[in-house]
């Protein structure tokens, strides 16, 4: 066997599995508040799905070398609780802001049911829908804003977003850091967010920007993807560890718009 | 004013903080048993002890940049409990079993205090606060043995220590990892262990082996070192955030020995 087929050989064995997770219930999904970057711990109910979500990993034996997360409290306490029931505490963490949930512009804090009546369905559903038009910015210094937090000093922090503005700033992240982990052979768990994880399953599976305000991914069920050398997945849209979950779930989102 | 003495100047402002913390009890502190490397969770009173920890860091505005823990479970739940309460669970984290606990080698899963009849109480001070006597190594393959933890691979771990020993694998850490955050001027969390500690402020203190027995770092209280260029603490033996508490802790440790 040539010396070339080897090489290509140990390419696919080097690659690793992206596993993606997204956090569970906040005290303002509670609530029916929008979110976006203000900083909102899990509720206790969020609290068990992040350590279901664990349980998931640790049935699976799908154990991650090592973990990404947003600078959000979310996430960040979704992963610890998951991999400290999947006795993968002790691995390590990257944190960046570009895993951050969509920024949502002056609706942080706003209820989602007043912003409806008060906009009309029209105007909210572009705002949580569509692929390009963001709320309207959120205003420096008012309650929700998150200019002279610590976090983001330093970087040209955004204070409005549209799913396409967290694509163009989570696909750096994704090159730089993520993949050299993918590549070194790691499985890689990302904990993150419901528009984050959307645009980085976007990316994968290379939905245009019309379709991928269809998709939904539910919260707590490891979502677990297998690359080629390409970095394409070898099963479109992944596979969840818990497929019937992810389906219910799926289902309960659709019939929430009728 | 020349150059020299700016340089210098931007020195010293550049120097950054130490702050230690130990963790709270573990299920098996409060089971009375010899840990060591077995990674045991925090008790619901050493969780207290974690987010008390936290409330003094923001109180006194004491606030970490950068996070180092060891790999074990009962530190990492410390500086995530902490962190979470201080607002600062986003900050970069390093893991290291170099911060580990010491190894206790085959004492670790026995009872102290069947321990301490078994083989009297010469040989049982030895073990526990000798500088350079270690417990007989554990037995691979035994219950509590660390053989085979994916954490360990690749490293030439451990089947027993003596203090000694976690000053020497300790060491190459603090100045390979740490230091550098030091010199960066960043406030340093380090989440660890009570001979971990203890091995580190031998260090920063330039203790003697015979002295560093009679050192105990109270649990759950932030201890600062604010360094000078040669990284020697300003203040010898550091200030503790809640020096009250610390002096109480130290005083009831005193007494268990009569």
């Amino acid at each position: 066997m040539g010396h070339s087929t080897r090489s290509w050989q140990a390419l696919v064995m080097a690659m690793g599995t992206l596993v993606l997770l997204r956090h569970g219930e906040s005290v303002w999904n509670a609530e029916n508040l929008f979110t976006g970057w203000v900083d909102v711990a899990l509720s206790e109910k969020g609290a068990v799905e992040a350590r279901r979500g664990g349980e998931l990993l640790a049935a699976a034996g799908l154990l991650p070398d090592v973990l990404h997360t947003s600078v959000l409290r979310r996430a960040i306490q979704t992963a610890n609780l998951a991999l400290d029931v999947a006795d993968r505490h002790w691995i390590p963490v990257r944190r960046d802001w570009r895993l951050n949930e969509r920024h949502y512009g002056a609706l942080q804090g706003k209820n989602k049911k007043q912003t409806l009546e008060e906009f009309g369905e029209e105007q909210f559903m572009l705002w949580r829908r569509s692929y390009d038009v963001p709320p309207p910015p959120i205003e420096l210094g008012s309650e929700f804003s998150q200019d002279g937090d610590a976090r983001y000093a330093g970087i040209d922090a955004p204070r409005t977003e549209c799913l396409k503005d967290v694509v163009a700033r989570l696909l750096p992240y994704w090159e730089s850091a993520i993949v050299p982990d993918l590549r070194a052979g790691k499985t890689v768990l990302v904990a993150a967010h419901g528009n984050s994880l959307r645009a980085l399953v976007k990316h994968l599976d290379n939905i245009s920007g019309a379709d991928i305000a269809g998709l939904n991914i539910p919260t707590g069920i490891p979502l677990r993807y297998d690359l080629d050398d390409d970095l394409a997945p070898l099963k479109a849209g992944g596979e969840y560890l818990d497929p019937e979950e992810a389906a219910k779930a799926a289902a309960a989102v659709a019939n929430q718009g009728r």
